[in-house]
């Protein structure tokens, strides 16, 4: 080992090992230390090198693993033993994934950072089952937010704002108070019949779905609990919603070649 | 030939070829016909089959060389004669798109669609300035909305909606509007002082940026007019914009060795 290492934040996509980008996967391979948090799939994991020390630093709902300032920790202390460190994350980094958070950490401490962006989960739903994020006439933009709130704390969004039906709107963490979020929302104006779609864990086998609306949707997700982590999609765009699903997965196999395997 | 060919919608990302999916680099390798738009790089349209035929579809701002109408129709009959059609869409198919109206067409006409989503602009600026779209404390969601109109059309946004200040508002195509854009938002109560970045051609080597603040945008785009296409970031995340680039170019020739040259 020569000097210090370097960290690679690296968005691992929605789920399908085909949906990193070369990238992401250019920097899992040079690797030598991948820290990865929970939602990250065993497959993808399977891109690192053998010889790679793999660290779980993942995070249940309710149940923080390890928490971030140990992260941090984590990270520094494996790039200033010298070691190229993948911090694999799912989805974005930069978007709900702290990676801006780890950032300032390493560079504070001297060390390199770079990024590898990843496919969000909302665009792996939106291929996967060919609900658009925009479209001509349903919305005119796309909006994400997280419905995931501190232990005892209020759910503080801005409400009003959110209200607005040619947007899509987007939830991220937001299983445990989707009921509240739709009665919000329809107390700012917004329709009671306006469709929702829910889906947990898209673009994988593991997928599951589920078409409602907003009046409804709480009751739904009540009585048909799905595994975290669920995305809600509110909009118009989800009347597009026709239930076949686009047949886009892979054999992962396959994707692994591609990556230059 | 035998029988009705399929189409690939296939997002080509922000602008480096790295940035693409291996799920979109292998529809793309796969084509017998390639229909692309003007945003498409030469570096991404040379990974397509050499014998591939190549259709320029582009869109210059105020100069539709195809209509909407007609692209339907070449994917068409590109599909109807046996051929596996790519069709390259800068950012991803299914935000600002129009993914889902050529999808809805060729279904319509009973060819298979598949989707490959795509890295957007907007994650491709955070990649490559370390600007985060969401951090704690800053901004607890992301929006991205488009800024173009329809020739003498007004600009028809929801306003009210759109000045909240813990979101990160993201422009599309809005470089000939936004001195309009700026006004409506302090308007609805959006300080003068917020910043904005204004970004071109991030992640590739024609990059450009500008940073400056509500109150001033409409002015520094007139004085320095910034080559299309234009993304304007505006909220409390660019406080974090430090001025240098993240060194994370790479190589085109290393690139297309990962996808499996």
């Amino acid at each position: 080992m020569t000097g210090t290492g370097k960290v690679y934040l690296i968005g691992a996509g929605p789920g399908a090992v085909d949906l990193m980008t070369l990238r992401a996967v250019r920097m899992l391979k040079e690797a030598d230390a991948v820290v990865y948090d929970r939602l990250v799939s065993s497959e993808i994991l399977d891109l690192a090198p053998a010889a790679a020390q793999m660290v779980p630093v993942g995070k249940a709902p309710k149940c923080h693993t390890v928490p971030q300032d140990r992260i941090n920790e984590i990270l520094v202390e494996l790039a200033e033993s010298g070691l190229t460190v993948a911090r694999l994350k799912g989805g974005d980094p930069l978007i709900f994934g702290r990676g801006s958070e780890e950032a300032a950490h390493l560079e504070a401490c001297g060390i390199a950072v770079e990024y590898a962006p990843g496919i969000t989960a909302a665009q792996g739903m939106a291929a996967w089952t060919g609900v658009p994020l925009t479209h001509r006439g349903l919305a005119t933009g796309v909006r994400y937010v997280t419905g995931h709130r501190a232990r005892d704390a209020r759910l503080d969004l801005d409400w009003k704002s959110l209200a607005s039906q040619d947007t899509t709107l987007v939830i991220y963490m937001g299983a445990a108070n989707i009921a509240e979020i739709a009665l919000r929302l329809m107390g700012e104006g917004m329709p009671g019949a306006l469709p929702v779609l829910a889906i947990s864990n898209a673009t994988t086998p593991r997928e599951a779905r589920l078409v409602s609306r907003l009046d409804r949707i709480g009751l739904d997700i009540a009585e048909t609990p799905m595994r975290a982590p669920v995305l809600f999609v509110i909009g118009h765009v989800v009347s597009l919603y026709r239930g076949m699903p686009i047949p886009v997965a892979e054999p992962v196999a396959e994707a692994a070649v591609m990556a230059g395997e």
